[in-house]
């Protein structure tokens, strides 16, 4: 399979926002359409904490990406209009620097000696990319889930460098209850005897926690309205290797198992220990001292927070508390809370209802 | 200190619901006031998961049990009018018969030769205490939480027994969602090594497992409001021991572990997976082909559902299904839906909200 991906590496030491530096960071990145010669159509898209740069399809990489339904010709982010691009995000394993990279002072993979990771290193990882590519301001900054708060780092620290943001089931900072999820998710993996303190052999890595973590996950993800109307009580019929009443009997269990393996497979048990632990610790209100603060150091002419009413992780009280912070410093910001059912990821999965919205955000600001 | 605990043992073989039999199984329970001559007062309690028939303090046993401020003198379960009893759970480890308990036919532990527990041999035991106390039909049967479903399996098996129905934060039957909850508990359970197929050390029992599925309950038993409210995102200072980042510093992170701690070291890993997984079997709907059929078995002349609006394990719409269902059978039902922030254990820690509808229910019905 070809690769649309391209590297950046940054020359030089990359100072890391609590503490410690980086010799050297590489960012994988890929972009789609063409940067106009204003050099004002440009796109940056921050993504969850999972996916990699392949938000979509390209020429020179056909597999569907993780938003190959809004990114392309005559789709809702247009790249016959735009030059977008996503970078993997700093800390994660897909081609960016993270935990599981190889430290070139050492020679050895950071594990646990990777500094603290913040969304605000996320952000300032993803400039040098947005530099590199000789753009100085961006038309929108587009924040998914825990995207959309490396966005708000993005635009705190930089706020000419930005001239509007769409925020997707974000938040100014993370609640307890989505907090206590991540933490007892970290909290699986490293009670995984494999885990070893961070120092597992990659060939059998915890794949216990993980798949605990990210069935944990997957609760936070969809909603009880969308399984209870998926599943019921509808019995599993795919179960293999039952040694007793404990294991799966209901379709719900069945299909987390499935989802479970997969991903268990896919994403480096430490490089995930880090951003779930980034997306607890950002803060709005740590720049400025409050959020009131925070808010007002943005510089934004156009707003759009998009929230789903079944999303458990960035519930709608924290869209309200998005959009009402961005009210106050730009007059042409608008709350748009779906009523899908498939709870934190409708984004990635209830097309028809995002399409629309986040089309007609691009439209009316390309006249 | 003294026990209350009185034990019931049956003389004979009981057949569990689903398949096999357990010999002469032990009941503990505890019970409150006076049974009066026309033997018409008796108030059935039927706890939820986790806790003992320890409901409340008596002369024998001064201390404070698990719904002391609902159960007593002057209380809305008033033991001056009330003959009151708890029964603890069959397969459950606090007195009763269950996984961890000898199996006089091995004199080993039943372990996971225990039968496959439900919440029908629940209610089918108590009904055993209840019998063997003279008790032909009792005045009420009050079911919390997973006592709901096991009151729920008392009445439509035995419909002359009962008059009254209580369900407090239950339903007719699980739901995918809190499905998913359970089955990830008992996973976390089964996954720590420590676990060994449920042949465990009783003194080197699972309890990081344990520890992980109580943490995981905890945030199902309580509500993103409350801990909003309660934690914000305040840092922890009790925190000793970190070794490194990922170790909780957030306040709601340390009461999580601070509970889960105690929670693990008192209850009985396997006795856990059967219960938990009783919880998932039951469906009012097996009785009788559909749940309207399984209502329609049921003769109550009172019921009162009481939910709260915060509970995601028993949500609201699971209130006004079983409040909907009992309706057809009983024109004095009456739902309650209380707006308190604590979520599914609301009635066990908000008792100002709750204190007065049980009250109320109890006065209306002892005129």
């Amino acid at each position: 399979m070809s690769s649309a991906r391209q590297m950046f590496t940054f020359d030089g030491n990359f100072r890391m926002y609590r503490a410690g530096k980086l010799q050297s960071p590489t960012l994988a990145y890929e972009s789609w359409g063409e940067l106009n010669t204003a050099k004002d159509n440009a796109v940056l898209i921050f993504g969850g904490l999972s996916p990699s740069a392949h938000a979509a399809s390209s020429a020179g990489d056909s597999s569907p990406g993780w938003w190959e339904e809004m990114i392309g010709s005559g789709l809702p982010i247009d790249t016959d209009k735009f030059f977008v691009i996503c970078v993997n995000s700093l800390g994660s394993c897909f081609g960016s620097t993270g935990a599981a990279s190889l430290d070139p002072e050492t020679g050895k993979r950071y594990r646990l000696t990777f500094p603290i990771l913040t969304l605000e290193d996320v952000a300032e990882s993803a400039l040098l990319v947005v530099e590199h590519l000789g753009i100085d301001c961006l038309h929108t900054v587009v924040g998914c889930s825990m995207g959309g708060m490396s966005g708000l780092g993005y635009c705190v620290r930089h706020p000419d460098a930005v001239k509007r943001f769409l925020s997707i089931s974000s938040a100014t900072r993370a609640l307890p209850f989505s907090i206590a999820v991540r933490s007892l998710q970290r909290e699986m993996i490293r009670s995984d005897a494999k885990w070893k303190q961070g120092n597992y052999d990659p060939d059998d890595p915890p794949v216990t926690g993980q798949r605990l973590a990210r069935k944990l996950g997957m609760m936070t993800y969809r909603s009880a309205e969308e399984w209870a109307q998926r599943f019921g009580r509808e019995r599993a019929t795919d179960i293999t290797g039952t040694d007793h009443q404990f294991v799966a009997e209901f379709s719900v269990e069945s299909y987390l198992e499935n989802h479970a393996v997969k991903f268990s497979s896919a994403f480096d048990a430490n490089c995930y220990l880090y951003l779930s632990h980034a997306s607890d610790l950002f803060d709005l209100a740590e720049h400025g001292g409050s959020l009131a603060a925070g808010f007002e150091r943005l510089k934004l002419e156009r707003v759009v927070v998009i929230g789903v009413r079944t999303d458990t992780l960035y519930p709608p009280v924290q869209q309200r508390e998005l959009a009402d912070g961005f009210s106050s410093i730009c007059s042409d910001t608008q709350l748009i809370e779906l009523d899908c059912i498939r709870g934190h990821d409708s984004f990635l999965v209830e097309m028809d209802a995002f399409r629309p919205v986040i089309r007609e955000f691009f439209e009316s600001c390309s006249d």
